[in-house]
């Protein structure tokens, strides 16, 4: 008889793939053996099955509602993660364009975007906090976008370094393309600005293995006729994301997921105010740790998603971590690109878990003050 | 409290994603809320942490044990489906060749091979099954292979129209490359006589949304640069397929099952003889229904795994579909390019199910004669 709940998985700060709320997962549980309505695994359901059809439909649905997003949009269920984005975007928007795409480079994540997008056409980075060691992002004076760009393209929230945009960046009128990764469906984020949001599950939305791809139609216009069929953002329009097998059980649980934030949480506005309590709790306690806890980010663009921070020496957080480990807290280690700590605030982790993990580090800092 | 075991995933026939074992499915319930060597929920542990690429580690393993596969060849766990290997392999292995690849055209999923491969280099159809609706295989004498194409591809088993290659084809100097998808680990299969197999799991071996791909490392030689990461082998190779966030919880299954073939079944060839009674046992009784019920596939070329065959009319099809459904057998729809029935006799699917298809089918023969 396998468990119902496990008091770790409430307690898991992890970057990714992150912690799922706990009525999803026992959803989750139930549906391995039998899914309510059709009476089998969610293993064995054939993707072309109307129930499968109408898991999609209502996901789009779901998406779109809580986005505040028209039919002027398409909403796709990819495989290949963020990465695979990484290479669509310029393949499918620098078709026969000579003007070079505005690409930022804040942090790991739009780091590795630069590299993959630079094998498809021009790109021109119009900043880099590269020099800055990714602490900080750009104030508007920094950013001198073009008008005529053909798309702008920048990271919403940087989960690596724990930086996060809280504000729409460039010109109306040039196409925005935002990979959200780390943020999507953790707040409104005025969609209907962006052109092309992509997104992969694993951090606030469900388990790796699917990518949420919205897209305006009229960016479709000029897609090169070559691409593999895979790689043709209107395959997958055609097929209602249904293009080849789909990661059935992947969109089943970003399925739930989105009726949880709509039926529990009571959408996304709701889900920030509870995000923003959970961050402000943390930074919090940061700030009046009197440097023992010591956070990376300049204040103004802190993530509410990824808090990271150092101790005062590599050996302090080695132990820091064992003792949190002790203590049934999962995932505090930071990206190996950087080292640190890092507490991930993901919208299925609680702010009693904060609570529980300030709790923690107020005792850990009293122990080991010098 | 989910329930721990449902008979309805006993009798699923489903042509994919197809029936796992149930001792396997328990396994999985139980990892959704605690896998039980890290006590975190499988949707939420770290792709980068130790226990996930000793989960990788382990698979590669069982998969070259199972198998009998050397370190010559890499194993690679990647997403996409078997799709992304349409293009993947004429885009690393026609680089710089102008002589044609050889592909046959055996049903439809050769058939979507094909449309793929010929937007990346020039291809070759050695034979085709179209005019004869896919219901027969080629003989030796029918093939007049190249002796110095840049490669074969073929597809082991065609799982809509169900027929399937006893034999390996083709030239020992020439690579092969085989689509094994719906075959895969269902009986040994000569695999050290391809260069390159691929297989997505939903099939015999786990859930929509993970591909194996076993690549001979001396076909890596002459790679194109400018491919994007994750179109590119070695990208995967170097990274021990965690080269972007893998689909951890499919791969989990896929390990799951691995460990049932070795421990529980006890290997390949003791696979194929269950899967053999199995089929065996349906096909006799197709070929004792006095035409009641009609294979499609001609008898020598007759699938393992996916058993084809219509009734009279596609309205006693129709009833037995229904019929099928009333009795808690499921899964019995043919692919919609061609309809008809359809059983999928899939690793996972017992021979106690065939048994009971096999009881309910001589019943509604009864029952329905004229």
């Amino acid at each position: 008889m396998p468990p119902v709940i496990n008091p770790n998985n409430e307690l898991n700060f992890s970057g990714g793939p992150g912690a799922l709320p706990s009525s999803v997962l026992q959803q989750v549980q139930e549906a391995i053996v039998s899914v309510p309505e059709v009476g089998l695994s969610i293993l064995g359901i054939s993707h072309r099955s109307d129930w499968f059809a109408a898991v999609v439909q209502e996901l789009e649905t779901n998406i779109r509602t809580l986005l505040g997003l028209g039919d002027d949009y398409h909403v796709l269920l990819l495989q290949g993660g963020a990465t695979q984005q990484f290479s669509m975007v310029p393949m499918t928007l620098l078709h026969g364009r000579n003007q070079p795409a505005e690409y930022l480079h804040t942090g790991y994540w739009s780091g590795k975007v630069l590299g993959e997008a630079r094998r498809e056409g021009p790109i021109r980075t119009l900043w880099s906090g590269e020099a800055e060691g990714y602490r900080r992002l750009p104030t508007d004076e920094e950013l001198d976008f073009s008008a005529d760009a053909p798309y702008l393209h920048y990271v919403s929230n940087e989960t690596v370094e724990g930086i996060q945009f809280h504000r729409v960046l460039g010109h109306d009128h040039v196409p925005r393309v935002c990979d959200m990764s780390s943020d999507f469906l953790s707040k409104p984020c005025e969609a209907d600005r962006f052109s092309l949001i992509y997104a992969h599950a694993q951090k606030n939305i469900g388990p790796a293995g699917v990518t949420v791809v919205l897209i305006r139609d009229e960016l479709l216009q000029n897609v090169p006729e070559d691409l593999p069929g895979f790689l043709d953002y209107r395959s997958h329009i055609k097929a209602h994301s249904n293009f080849n097998t789909p990661p059935v059980f992947a969109i089943y649980v970003v399925l739930l997921v989105t009726r949880w934030l709509l039926n529990e949480i009571g959408g996304l506005e709701r889900m920030d105010e509870i995000n923003r309590q959970k961050a402000q709790l943390l930074y919090g306690f940061l700030d009046r740790s009197d440097g023992f806890y010591r956070g990376r980010a300049a204040t103004a663009d802190r993530s509410l998603m990824n808090v990271a921070f150092n101790l005062a020496t590599p050996e302090l957080e080695q132990r820091f971590f064992a003792e949190a480990l002790a203590a049934g807290i999962f995932g505090l280690s930071g990206h190996r690109a950087i080292g640190g700590v890092r507490a991930s605030l993901y919208n299925g982790l609680t702010l009693r878990a904060v609570e529980q993990l300030v709790g923690f580090m107020a005792d850990f800092q009293q122990r080991h003050q010098a």
